[in-house]
């Protein structure tokens, strides 16, 4: 493998082997654009698009990945193998010193933004160490797991307006809850705030017409890459609304995904086995290819004015049905998809209670409690307290991360008369 | 009131008083662009734009309604007036004759498209008749409403990618199902494929920031307009997906909306009451300015090579809950609209059976049949069936209609094994 003249401290989530997009701004040039991080630094791809082939030129310049992702599989492996050898020793910007200080920039001068323009939000359920438990918490372990769990990947339409980037607060929600006991609902701060472990990959590729499925084993040309995921949820709001319809209010307050997006490419050299899956599953979602990942997955509490506790720790591989799966069965009764659009993985919980992706699981609804470094403890987040999700690969050496998805919840709005 | 210069035949859906936008192309013209309906004309308002003040000009040169939206109800108000003053006897369109005819297109010689770039599509379940009936078909007559119904406005998030304007053909979707007594879900085409009569607004002004509520009295600043809208479903897939989460791929398979957005402006002269609401609903949702609409609504079903039949006739007035209602409701866990976003009434039943919204309930679960002109009879759709919605306003001689929103049923594709 060749070797970065960008220094790569050891350690770091960023080798020339990964290679992440993330759309940047900086305080002297307010313009979003694209960059892909290396080390501690951030390549700037719209400085050095000249240097790309002439189709990709007009992707790099843009303000959000939109155009990139929609390019397809070909395009992607060209812009990353160019931008690999840029990122060389000997390259023509490291020896080019106005470009090059141009473009490679600190990433402690940055500020990053959305990496695309989200169309569609889908949010699947696809653990079935999750599913279970919180089956067996509202339903008893003889029906935890629904009738159509192990028939296909469960998922619901999310909201994509209310997808933001690391870093941005979130609100404590205010809402209608329906106090054990009570025949009327109430009005207030939600009591029950949790976040959700979570992955997400983005849709590249040109999206198929109206009314054609993608076939599973077509459908690794549409996953562009991945990022971390909170799906932030008012657990008390969503018991009271969630039936027949599905979680609404109680999801749409938030959703934080971290700004790097890491390709499929560089994910490959952790490719594993897929989850077991009995019964056999229809046609439609037998998958003749592997793609799972091992990817380790760290949640960590910080409450405020206070040093952070690790109190999970999951793995993507965990998950029982792949992107694939999702994306076949997304699409099998016609549904569009567009370069752009966000498909979750849901919480992934694994199989011991240390490796469980939510405070509904870790306080097993509310009868245990979650021990945090000092004496501290927590059932469900307080006020000011700061939820920090990372992500990496390792093996051989070689180690491919996912820098973090971070936020922290400010208190409700006042509740008005 | 004055009269326009272009023919309004009577009994046409466009009046002056109307006005209704869409956005249109014509085979000289490709570009997307604006438009407002008068009679069996269209005034392009891209090429009236230069007679609009200045800061509204970008917005009617756009080709999509999403500026015109964010500019808030005063942009709005300001726009209609300068529109119908061009309309009117005398005004410079009238007069220049070259600008007539560039500007006044036959609706025979145009295209239509989607009137905006959807963020995000939310639909409700807001007719007490329709969830009450579905309620009894799956429940029984003692749980019909579920215990939240009655005190907030169940919706979910639906998808955007596939909302498609009228006179899109909808493919039948594959999908799994559960046949009755089986323990194994099956693979193939939908069987009880439906249709779902609706109505939508589009939300306008600057849209709220994300964690910052919208005020139920103040939420009428959000609504741009209407639609009509027929919601596609599956009910045999959504039967066997639903729990828990909701409905997903049953849905995802097609949205159709009406071409024309009939302004709030344009339906004031039919405010009526809303609907009676009890229990009280609690404050964030009590609304004291009426916005509940006398909307007749029709739904003709067409077989291939036939003459359509009336099969519905309902009123957009039966709605429960009121689009502010929806917009407090939606908003109050702090989610975030934008100008282009569209919200769904669900689909709207009357209390008679004549004036049901869906084939489930007009053949109440397969146990009757609706009869067609000449003798046919459908329970469900069938190929090649065409399902048209239309809808409008009538009182003192004044009709504000809505035009229709058409699609005609595909076959589905051919199962792969």
């Amino acid at each position: 493998m060749s070797v970065s003249f960008v220094p790569v401290p050891a350690g770091s989530d960023f080798p020339l082997e990964n290679l992440p997009y993330a759309v940047f701004s900086t305080k002297s040039n307010p313009v979003h654009r694209l960059c892909v991080a290396i080390g501690e630094h951030v390549l700037d791809l719209k400085a050095v698009s000249h240097l790309f082939a002439s189709p990709l030129q007009a992707a790099l310049q843009a303000d959000t990945l939109n155009l990139l992702m929609s390019l397809g599989h070909e395009a992607w492996e060209e812009v990353r193998t160019q931008t690999q050898k840029l990122l060389t020793k000997g390259s023509e910007v490291e020896q080019n010193v106005d470009l090059r200080s141009a473009a490679l920039i600190p990433q402690s001068e940055i500020s990053l933004h959305l990496p695309a323009q989200i169309g569609d939000y889908t949010d699947f359920y696809s653990s079935i160490h999750h599913a279970t438990n919180v089956g067996i918490m509202f339903r008893g372990a003889d029906n935890a797991l629904m009738p159509n769990w192990r028939h296909l990947p469960v998922g619901y339409h999310g909201r994509a307006s209310s997808v933001v980037v690391s870093g941005t607060p979130i609100r404590r929600p205010l809402g209608q809850t329906l106090p054990d006991g009570a025949d009327k609902p109430i009005f207030g701060a939600c009591k029950l705030l949790d976040f959700e472990l979570e992955m997400a990959f983005f849709i590249g590729g040109p999206g198929n017409p109206l009314g054609e499925p993608i076939k599973v084993d077509d459908a690794w040309q549409n996953v562009f890459g991945f990022t971390l995921m909170n799906d932030w949820s008012a657990r008390d709001i969503q018991k009271w609304e969630y039936v027949p319809l599905g979680p609404f209010t109680a999801k749409n307050l938030g959703t934080t995904i971290s700004p790097w997006v890491v390709t499929t490419a560089a994910l490959k050299p952790f490719l594993i086995d897929n989850f077991p899956q009995e019964p056999e599953v229809l046609p439609y979602l037998r998958q003749s290819i592997p793609f799972n990942f091992d990817i380790n997955l760290e949640v960590s509490l910080k409450p405020a004015n206070d040093s952070e506790s690790l109190i999970s720790k999951s793995n993507f591989k965990h998950l029982y049905w792949t992107p694939l799966q999702q994306i076949a069965h997304h699409t099998v009764t016609g549904c569009n998809l567009r370069p752009g659009d966000l498909m979750a993985s849901g919480t992934i919980s694994g199989e011991t209670p240390d490796s469980y992706g939510s405070l509904l699981e870790l306080c097993w609804r509310g009868t245990k409690t979650v021990k945090l470094q000092g004496g501290k403890t927590r059932k469900f987040l307080q006020d000011y307290d700061e939820v920090i999700i990372r992500g990496h690969c390792e093996k051989d050496g070689l180690r491919i991360g996912f820098g973090s998805c971070a936020g922290q919840v400010l208190p409700a709005p006042p509740v008005e008369q």
